[in-house]
């Protein structure tokens, strides 16, 4: 099967478990992308009256355009269950986002949801955490600084920039720094670590924080129960 | 002696530990307002050759007119000296500063300084920190939700709005809420448990960070040694 097909097959079973009346969060990506088709398709023909918050312009825009009412963060209360991607998911269902540079706004809407659900092609599932490069979002005043911090702390940090020399800036305007580790051990101890940076707004290991995720396998989608 | 003319003595007596070549950072307030003339003066009668950089534009402009030279952080590669104001330090020489909304650069500033010195009157100096409400520097999406989860930890809090009902925005671009808690009893904690709300960009405890405070008092300014 190719890529997109079973990238179709992912979204179609995400979205299973959206019933009618939820909160939605919607995530960002290419998998993503056909999971909101798929939504789209339930609420024409079954007729859902569902709510969805996206993490994304574009993601709200392709929503809107099949009928699915978005609202912000700020006004709703609370999201039932949150669909998105992740780049790199491990034996333990910890993740790492932000490939995209978005994953300050995605780790709000993931902490604000009931349940989060993470739709992956079978490249994402590691064992180990940290091939991917683990991004962090920072203040530009003085980011040079935390780079430097960084660097001699041995994270191997880097910033993330445009094809033009110019920083990737996030929705927030923020910088994008890198950081190239290779593999990380113990995910929980350099999440406190990076808490404690002054200047780091928010970095990109999403810990304990996926309930189900759905690998799309060449024989279809498997799904994972990942924690209650 | 009036409040002015001790705010004056007290900037008058923090330039004393300026020396030539240094990089100083200058923080921003009244009693800082006093020091910027002081060091202008030095500058001008004594040729000093420092370059400072500011946390703010408006003492980036009282500095340049007086004939100091201003780089921006990321020009410098380390700062020696910043002095600073704080709004509440206490017995153990910890600070809260942010009255102004300025905390998250004038703390990026203090942790890249070798040294730290904040100048105040005695009005700020405090037993326990806390009857000054603690700002928290916050990203706008979602801070509904950050401030509904601070209000459930009873941490009192408060969006920090302007007279027209808009939020006060720092140079950042995010909003601020300000705890009301009366009194800190570990800050150490509140600070760790602070850092790992997401949302939070950065609080206004400044823990272990000042080495000298000088203190404006009825008979002139009090050196204080906090640490070395």
């Amino acid at each position: 099967m190719d890529q997109n097909a079973l990238k179709a097959l992912v979204g179609q079973e995400a979205v299973k478990y959206v019933k009618d009346g939820m909160i939605l969060g919607i995530g960002t990506g290419s998998t993503v992308r056909y999971m909101i088709d798929a939504l789209g398709k339930r609420v024409k023909e079954e007729g859902l009256s569902i709510v969805g918050v996206a993490t994304s312009d574009r993601s709200a825009k392709q929503a809107e355009s099949l009928g699915i009412t978005i609202k912000q963060l700020d006004e709703v209360d609370h999201l039932d269950l949150t669909i998105d991607g992740a780049d790199e998911i491990d034996d333990n269902f910890q993740g790492i986002k932000g490939g995209g540079a978005a994953h300050l706004w995605e780790k709000i809407v993931a902490i604000n949801s009931t349940k989060n659900m993470w739709i992956v092609d079978e490249s994402k599932m590691v064992h180990h955490l940290g091939k991917f490069p683990l991004p962090l979002e920072v203040i530009p005043f003085g980011s040079s600084h935390v780079l430097e911090k960084l660097d001699k702390m041995d994270l191997h940090p880097s910033f993330r920039m445009n094809e033009d020399g110019s920083h990737v800036l996030t929705d927030s305007k923020n910088y994008i720094i890198d950081l190239h580790l290779g593999r990380i051990d113990h995910p929980h101890d350099l999440a406190n670590t990076l808490n404690g940076i002054v200047g780091v707004v928010e970095h990109g290991l999403f810990l304990d924080t996926v309930n189900t995720v759905i690998v799309g396998r060449q024989d279809g989608p498997e799904v994972l129960n990942a924690r209650d």
